[in-house]
């Protein structure tokens, strides 16, 4: 628990030892763009945003430059509560906290039900800025692996099990990110979703459903956890910021309605009414299910140039999952150190990040490596893949 | 310390029970708005803000609408330092953290240095936002007087000074508004302010120094406390909520180096390249000292009227300090309990908002109350105030 620290030397050392994003944001001119988990630039609809502000400001005024006042600040909320009807997640007004993208979700969660006795479950591999907001509160995780059906609920049953053979706290959350998986691109399978709604029930923990790319899935979408929870143990967390645009930072929480008043009562940035009112502006005028449809159809043509490019360019021995959804497809390279392979990709022209990232125990990751589809245009794509396996190849003939 | 207890009820009572947000956002129709501490919609740049969007977008394209990448985000952060260093702060890149409004400052820091054994020193009275932030982490606090010289510093010394004696530990920050209070609108006094800086290197503890109003001053800026400290002990927090648009919530805290590494690394919002380069855009086209002076000049003449219109239409025995800046005006209604009269107000269409939200020990405020002349026009500000006049009139006479 770092909090407590002030002028914690700790923390800003851990920030200035090893931040990823800070070599993404200088990497070489002309680079393939494989790390950047972001929407490509010609899928983020900068037009039609100009046009809403346009419409926005010409039709309120100052109101949505102001603290409160603008219409479609509530609006947007209807808007996400359709959405989520229609996703069979039923919330009334108190039950749904707008914030400022999934990851301020993530913090206050953690803000309002951590301290530094509690454990957190987290999947193995996970999103690193969630990893980090937890670190931020205990030093207290249970790691649980994930393969291609998501999170290995049965091993979690017998980690838990142990825990509680041993008198060992058990976690208050689990955070899981269970369709298209940030950064396994893999999706928990029904008969899983269903144990593990069990397993909080038994051992009375809750479940943050980090749901960032669940509207991406090529294929028929899965229940969300939300949806099938019958206990308040699930608390569902949203963004726009792979379906619309991240630099927006708008994201919700679902939950019980006791929380989401706390997680209001500690969300000090206030609102965001200019980018919460141009949000809905948007939404107004776009078909949006028509979008969704375009944008998964979009990266799932990416994401099978960048499967194909993966057979064709890497050697017979590197593997990964076949994502469902989503903007990742996770390597394993055996034998390799990701991390030290970086530089050489970055010289021979193209990003990835190194698998270490998305463990808590960054050993774990040495011999992963993260590979975006999102970002990069399908003829990029093919070519980042095939400068990635000459490297790769290189490195393989060093070793034997 | 409330933050431990998941699913408080406590907090949640906390916020439903008195919310003064809430009853002004439901205003009566037509009502005066003397409650409000915002910009007249007139003085909020709507129309410069729309076409710095168009511009940004149009010459950007999907940048700023991304995570990062954005040109204009570290223009804007190198605009505030350049702004900073006109008014005597120096601060070096990493010396300065870009937050979502002042108030997301003010709970970062909080997040870092307090915990719940932790003394905050606050003016009595103070802005209630603050003082909610500060409460969500301790319970223990010195509130220290405020007179038309700002924060009676020789009150503040006796206090500390009795409390080292005493053996009771020392507070590890003091929150002011030196300049143009909110409430109080009354600023210190260089003399006072020198008097701090003593006491803060003599006890030990950090200033937090909120400007929010600084450059809406009626007469010279007073130096601020950032530019006196010799010692690294003032933390400066700043906006452009008061002075551009506060839904765009942009401001800034400047400190030591490492404090701001800190606060960065806690601030899980990520960025918000979106509004800030769309603010970047806008200051790009604007005469940012001419607006201030133009900004002041507006406020002062309607703080006149205000100040007219009380003495013209308020009970003799009624008081308040002359503001040389800012919002607000403090008004001193002695005998009465200013939250029984807000009804009657309402009522009458007129709002104000209840001295108690501005005192820990609300009691405290009961014969004060804080009118804005911020967001009314002149003529209702007029009338608003001999409205108010009315309803004190009619009090004053069923007392006696």
């Amino acid at each position: 628990m770092k909090q407590q620290i002030p002028f914690s030397k700790e923390i800003s050392l851990a920030f200035e030892n090893d931040p990823p994003g800070q070599w993404l944001s200088v990497l070489p001119k002309g680079c393939i763009r494989l790390s950047s988990g972001y929407p490509a630039p010609a899928l983020v609809p900068s037009e039609e945003i100009k046009s809403a502000v346009v419409q926005l400001l010409s039709e309120e005024g100052d109101l949505p430059l102001q603290y409160i006042g603008s219409p479609r600040v509530p609006k947007l909320k209807e808007m996400i509560k359709e959405r989520l009807a229609g996703r069979d997640v039923v919330v009334a007004e108190d039950e749904l906290l707008v914030t400022a993208g999934a990851c301020q979700g993530i913090d206050l969660i953690a803000r309002v039900m951590l301290d530094k006795d509690a454990v957190v479950a987290i999947e193995a591999p996970t999103y690193m800025e969630a990893l980090e907001v937890f670190q931020n509160y205990t030093d207290h995780f249970i790691s649980v692996p994930v393969d291609e059906q998501g999170l290995q609920t049965e091993r979690f049953a017998e980690l838990l099990s142990n825990r509680k053979e041993q008198g060992l706290p058990l976690p208050r959350i689990l955070y899981t990110i269970p369709t298209s998986q940030n950064p396994t691109g893999t999706t928990m399978s029904l008969e899983r979703r269903k144990h593990l709604l069990l397993l909080a029930e038994e051992y009375g923990f809750f479940i943050l459903e980090d749901d960032a790319y669940g509207e991406l899935g090529f294929a028929k979408e899965p229940r969300l956890l939300k949806a099938m929870d019958k206990q308040d143990r699930v608390l569902h967390i949203g963004s726009f910021s792979k379906v619309v645009a991240p630099g927006m930072r708008i994201g919700w929480v679902a939950g019980p309605a006791e929380l989401i008043t706390t997680l209001g009562w500690f969300k000090k940035d206030i609102g965001h009414p200019f980018t919460q009112s141009t949000l809905a502006a948007f939404l107004e005028g776009s078909d949006f299910d028509k979008r969704l449809v375009s944008l998964s159809s979009t990266y799932q043509s990416k994401c099978m140039a960048m499967l194909s490019a993966l057979k064709d360019f890497l050697p017979p021995s590197v593997s990964w999952y076949v994502p469902e959804g989503g903007y990742f497809v996770w390597v394993k390279v055996p034998g390799a150190n990701t991390t030290d392979l970086l530089p050489e990709a970055l010289n021979a022209g193209v990003s990835f990040v190194p698998g270490k990232y998305f463990f808590l125990n960054q050993e774990e990751g040495n011999e992963y490596l993260r590979l975006s589809f999102s970002y990069a245009s399908k003829e990029e794509i093919v070519k980042g893949v095939q400068l990635l396996g000459e490297v790769v190849a290189l490195d393989f003939r060093k070793d034997t």
